[in-house]
């Protein structure tokens, strides 16, 4: 029985030129037909971020490989990128999002700093299975041959079973050789964060400025956590959800002295 | 019995001369001794952004205020705000952060977008008791002062209860009168969206832009929901939280042929 293709919505936060969305594509081009809407310049840590007080452009850009697909450079943020490919490039809504493959690692706290996931979340809220992709490398010369069996994996994994209304997965895979990849394992998002530092300068005209660093402080000691799966060695994948109510709490709260 | 002041870190997203910040500081000046670290100039769709490949700059500036407190003008974005008043200028952790008054909604999925509760998450991140509060009304001369007393007993109850780890709150005010303001509800994040419009225009060089529109799309038809709540004209907290697990799906996802 022959079937359509399904139609694949590429993008990323590292810039349409990155090496990670080349092997994203690469892929993607062996499971369906592919639309690349990226980036025209690196977006990290832009969080959830769209362009509200500016003007967006979004050209089509010729690419040099041997398949034929067509590609786009936008000068907004990863979730506009999706934002003006549902609307105003992609003919249909598309069957899968995927974003990155990210050059440095989106897992725990990352996700909400994360360009990367956020263009998968904006896939998410407008009904599009969605997947953001992180390689535990942040070097521009990252390998990212081993990861692509497991980018491959998962993505058919979302492609045959879908995923429900209100939930996009967070992959973050290990920088390891394939062969010491243990495997794929579904995990919770570590309890962890990010321990600021400033690095304080001062500029020739006299005036201090900061850059920001900082060290990642991991809180977490259970072993369900994306950030222990990935010390082991395997792929973690977290399902990710943007309805933020913390439902837990709501009973408490609804005990506070809110009314007289 | 006398007791030290509460430490409150106030900030926003609309920039730190806006009329939504002064009415926040007014109020919490009541409750406590102020600290205000907020960015020079808008901030708004800027989600979870953090700057990391640019410098920033944070300065001392003068406020002609009956009140004295300090206040700081960062280059940054709101989450960067708080980074930078936590780890570079407060002595001690804040006994409360505030982000606001926004001039315009955070209500229901545009939480995700938003960068006065990208700073309350920040905040909470940093186990700080975080609120964001927004107004109705994205107009400059916005009128807060029927958001005052709300406002005010809001932050009365965090600062006497506290908020629970990985917990802020959401707090959307409606654009009445106060007499007209029903009360506070708590809520759970209603499920909306936005249908996204692109305005597509031609430069004078004849390049195609796009200007970001959109029309919002309320799908959700619960009473539990903090877009109900305002439409029936009551102040809405949602408690938020920053572990995007989406707990329910696990099993399922465990069920799926991830490994061989």
């Amino acid at each position: 029985m022959s079937q359509e293709k399904p139609l694949i919505l590429v993008t990323n936060d590292d810039g349409i030129t990155a090496p990670g969305i080349r092997a994203l594509i690469e892929v993607m081009k062996q499971l369906g037909d592919v639309i690349v809407v990226a980036p025209d310049s690196p977006q990290s840590g832009m969080g959830h971020a769209i362009t509200i007080s500016d003007t967006l452009f979004c050209d089509q850009v010729t690419v040099k490989e041997t398949f034929k697909h067509k590609e786009f450079s936008c000068s907004g943020t990863p979730a506009d990128c999706v934002k003006i490919a549902t609307q105003e490039i992609l003919h249909r809504k598309p069957d899968l999002c995927v974003s990155g493959i990210n050059h440095g690692s989106n897992s725990s706290i990352n996700v909400i700093y994360s360009g990367t996931m956020s263009a998968a979340v904006e896939a998410g809220i407008e009904g599009i299975p969605a997947i953001g992709f992180s390689l535990l490398d942040y070097s521009l010369n990252a390998d990212f041959e081993p990861s692509k069996k497991f980018v491959k994996r998962i993505t058919k994994n979302v492609l045959k079973n879908g995923l429900p209304k209100g939930v996009v997965l967070n992959v973050n895979l290990p920088k390891l050789p394939e062969s010491e990849i243990k495997g794929i394992k579904v995990c919770r998002q570590a309890n962890a964060r990010w321990e600021e530092e400033f690095d304080k300068r001062t500029n020739p005209q006299g005036r201090d400025y900061y850059w920001l660093s900082g060290r990642f402080v991991n809180e977490d000691e259970g072993e369900d956590s994306d950030e222990y799966a990935l010390a082991q060695g395997y792929v973690s994948v977290v399902p990710v959800q943007f309805d933020l109510t913390a439902h837990h709490f709501l009973s408490d709260l609804n005990n506070w002295d809110l009314n007289d």
